[in-house]
C-alpha cells in the first residue's frame, strides 16, 4: 500500500474532498503510475452530477491525465519503470475481436469491469479508511497514484510536457480524431461545429489538418469565437441569431448544407440540427457529445434515405497506444497547439474550482498539478 | 395528342380507373415511350392511400416500367426511337452537383417539378377530358404511353424481357443496390434483412452476390421464408417467435450484432430495431423502406457513438442509366432471378387486383401487361 493525495468524490453532486487514499500495489498485467498532471473534462463533471447511468461512488474522477511508471506488476512488458504516459479510458489490447477488426478503437478487454469502476480482475486497489473507492473510467486520475491495466497507456516521448500533452488523453484527440478518423474530411470539405468546448475547438484544429475549405463554428455564446477564429474557424453562426431552426440557416449559407458536421455538447436537439444541416446525397453527421441518460436522438427516416449519414465517435476513433504518440508528436511542433486550450492551471487543492469556472464557462480546460 | 389506356387516380383511397387519356407530344429533352410492362410497388399503395404528402390527384401512379421509344423531343440525343427502356423515378443528367459529386444517385435535374406530378417546364402531358392529369415520380408507368425527360430513361438491349425486366425500375433494384452501393457489404459479412418483400428479398440476391457469410431473413410472415431460403437466406427469425426485442434476439444469435442490417418495410420501430443489432464498432444499419408522413426514427445516441452507423438508400444508391444495363444482364444471365418476384400477371384492366393481392399479402409482384 502507498499513500496518495487524491481528490475523492464521495457522492453525487457534492463537491470532492482532497483526502489521502491507500493504493495498493499493480497485479499482474497492471501498472503504478504517478500523476504528474490532469485536465478537468466535462465528463468528470457530468459524472459528478449523477446524470451519467455508469456513475458510482465513492470514486476517484479523472480521466486526462499524464504521468510516470512507478512500478509495474507480473508480466508487464509493454512499459517500463519511468515511461511516461498518457491514460487510456479507451484500452488497446491488440489481441480482441474489436481490436483486431481493424474497423474502431472500441477495444473490449477491459470494458466490463471499467463500466463498473473496477480492475479487470473485479476489485479495486484504491481504499479509504479501509472501504473500497472505485476507479473511474479506468484512469481516476485526479489521484497522485493510480493503477491501470497495462493496455490502458500509451507511452510518449519523454521531452513531451505532461502537464500539456495530459490533455491529448480526451478532449483535444477526441476532436481532432472525430475529424480525421471517423468522418475521414477530405480536403475542400465544408464542415459545421456546433459547440466550442474543449472537444469543438479541438474539432476545428482537426478540420484544419484536414485543410477542409470552410469551417464553419456555431455557439450561442460568441465570446467564443475569438478563439475559433484563431484555430482555423471560417465563419461564426450563433443560434441565438436567428428566428429559424439553425440547421435551415447553415442550409442556406452553404447551398444545400454542409459535407461534415460534429455535435459536440451532448443535446439531443442539436444532434438533430448537426445531421439535418448536412447535406443532401452525402453529408455526414458525426455525434461525439455524450447526452444525459435516457435521453434520445431522432429525425425523420427520410433525412438518411436522401443520403445523409449518421455516425457517433468515441476518444475520436483514435488507438491510443498506437496513435497518441503520434499526436504528442503533432503537440510538439505546435500544430495542435495545447495552450489555447489551457485556460487555467491549479493545485489539487484547487480542483472544485476547476469545476465551478467550467461550470460557468469561464475555462476552455484546467490543469491540475500535483 | 395520342389516346392512351391508362390506369388513373382521380383520388387518394379510390380504386384505379380505367380510362383513355389524351397524351401531349414530347417537348424539347422528352421522350414519348409506349409502356409494355409495368410492376406494381408498394409506393404506388402509399401514394394512392392519401398518407404521401407529395401524392397529389388525379394522377397516373406506375414507377416500375418497361417500353419502347415512340417518339423524342427537340434537342434529345441518348435514346431513339425503337429503344427500349426503363423508365428511371431518380434521374441521372449527368451535369448536376449530385451527379458530378461521385457520392449519390440522387440527381437534383427534374426533382423539383417532379416531386410536384409535373414534368421539367411545370405542365403536364396528360389529360382527360380536357383537365390535367398529374405525372407520378416522373413515370406513370400505369399509362400505355407516357412522357419522361430523357434523363429519366435507362437503355436496355432489345434482347431483354420488358415484362420482366420492368422491376428492376424500382423495387429489385433498390434491394439489390441498397447492399452493394449503400452499405458495400463484403465477402465474409453478416448480414440481417427486416421484411421479405420484393425490396427484402432482393436484398438478400445482394447479399449473395456479396458473398454474405450469414443473411438472417426476418419477417413476422413464416411463409415468406421458403422464398427468402430459395434466395440466399440463411437464417429465419419470426419476431413473435420471441418476447425480448428482436434487435436483442439477433445480437445474441450472432455472438454482438450483424455487419449490416437492412429495413425494407417502412416501419419506424424496426428502424430502430435493424440499427441496434448491428455490431458495436462498425455495424451499419440502411433504411430502404418508406415511412408515413410525419413519422421518426429514434435511439439512444450511444448507439452511434460506440460506432454503430446509420444510413439509409434511394432507388439503392443506383445511378439508373449508367448502371440498370448491368442489371438487366445479370438478369439475363439468371444471377438475379426475376421469375421468383413475379407471382402474378394481369392486364391493366385488373390493376385494382394486383392491389388488393399486395394488401393481403398475397404477391412479390404483380406485371401489369399493356
Amino acid at each position: 500500500m502507498i499513500k496518495s493525495r487524491a481528490a475523492v468524490a464521495f457522492a453525487a453532486n457534492q463537491p470532492l474532498q482532497i483526502v489521502e487514499v491507500d493504493v495498493a500495489p499493480p497485479k499482474a498485467g497492471e501498472v503504478l503510475v504517478r500523476i504528474v498532471a490532469s485536465g478537468v473534462c466535462h465528463t468528470d463533471a457530468y459524472t459528478l452530477s449523477g446524470e451519467d447511468s455508469e456513475g458510482v461512488f465513492p470514486a476517484i474522477l479523472g480521466h486526462e491525465g499524464g504521468g510516470i511508471v512507478e512500478a509495474i506488476g507480473e508480466g508487464v512488458t509493454s512499459v517500463q519503470v519511468g515511461d511516461h504516459v498518457i491514460p487510456l479510458y479507451t484500452a488497446e489490447c491488440r489481441t480482441c475481436k474489436f481490436c483486431t477488426s481493424g474497423k474502431t478503437n472500441l477495444c473490449s478487454s477491459v470494458r466490463a469491469t471499467q463500466g463498473k469502476g473496477l480492475m479487470p480482475d473485479g476489485t479495486s486497489r484504491f481504499s479509504y479508511k479501509g472501504e473500497p473507492i472505485y476507479h473511474y473510467m479506468g484512469c481516476s486520475t485526479f489521484s497522485e497514484y493510480t493503477v491501470l491495466p497495462e493496455v490502458s497507456l500509451a507511452v510518449i516521448p519523454k521531452d513531451a510536457p505532461l502537464e500539456k500533452v495530459c490533455l491529448l488523453g480526451c478532449g483535444v484527440t477526441t476532436g481532432i480524431g472525430a475529424v480525421l478518423n471517423t468522418a475521414k474530411v477530405e480536403e475542400g470539405a465544408t464542415v459545421a461545429i456546433f459547440g466550442l468546448g474543449g472537444i469543438g475547438l479541438a474539432a476545428i484544429i482537426g478540420a484544419k489538418m484536414a485543410k477542409a475549405s470552410r469551417i464553419i463554428a456555431v455557439d450561442i455564446n460568441p465570446a467564443k469565437f475569438d478563439v475559433a477564429r484563431e484555430l482555423g474557424a471560417t465563419d461564426f453562426v450563433n443560434p441565438k441569431d436567428f428566428a429559424k431552426p439553425i440547421q435551415e440557416v447553415i442550409v442556406e449559407m452553404t447551398d444545400g448544407g454542409v459535407d461534415y458536421s460534429f455535435e459536440c455538447v451532448g443535446n439531443v436537439q442539436l444532434m438533430r440540427a448537426a445531421l439535418e444541416c448536412a447535406h443532401k446525397g452525402w453529408g455526414e453527421s458525426v455525434i461525439i457529445g455524450v447526452a444525459g441518460a435516457g435521453q434520445e436522438i431522432s429525425t425523420r427516416p427520410f433525412q438518411l434515405v436522401t443520403g445523409r449519414v449518421w455516425r457517433g465517435s468515441a476518444f475520436g476513433g483514435v488507438k491510443g497506444r498506437t496513435e497518441l504518440p503520434g499526436y504528442v508528436a503533432k503537440a510538439q511542433t505546435g500544430e495542435i497547439p495545447l495552450d489555447t486550450f489551457i485556460t487555467h492551471n491549479m493545485p489539487l487543492e484547487d480542483i472544485n474550482k476547476a469545476f465551478d469556472l467550467m461550470h460557468e464557462g469561464k475555462s476552455i480546460r484546467t490543469v491540475i498539478h500535483f
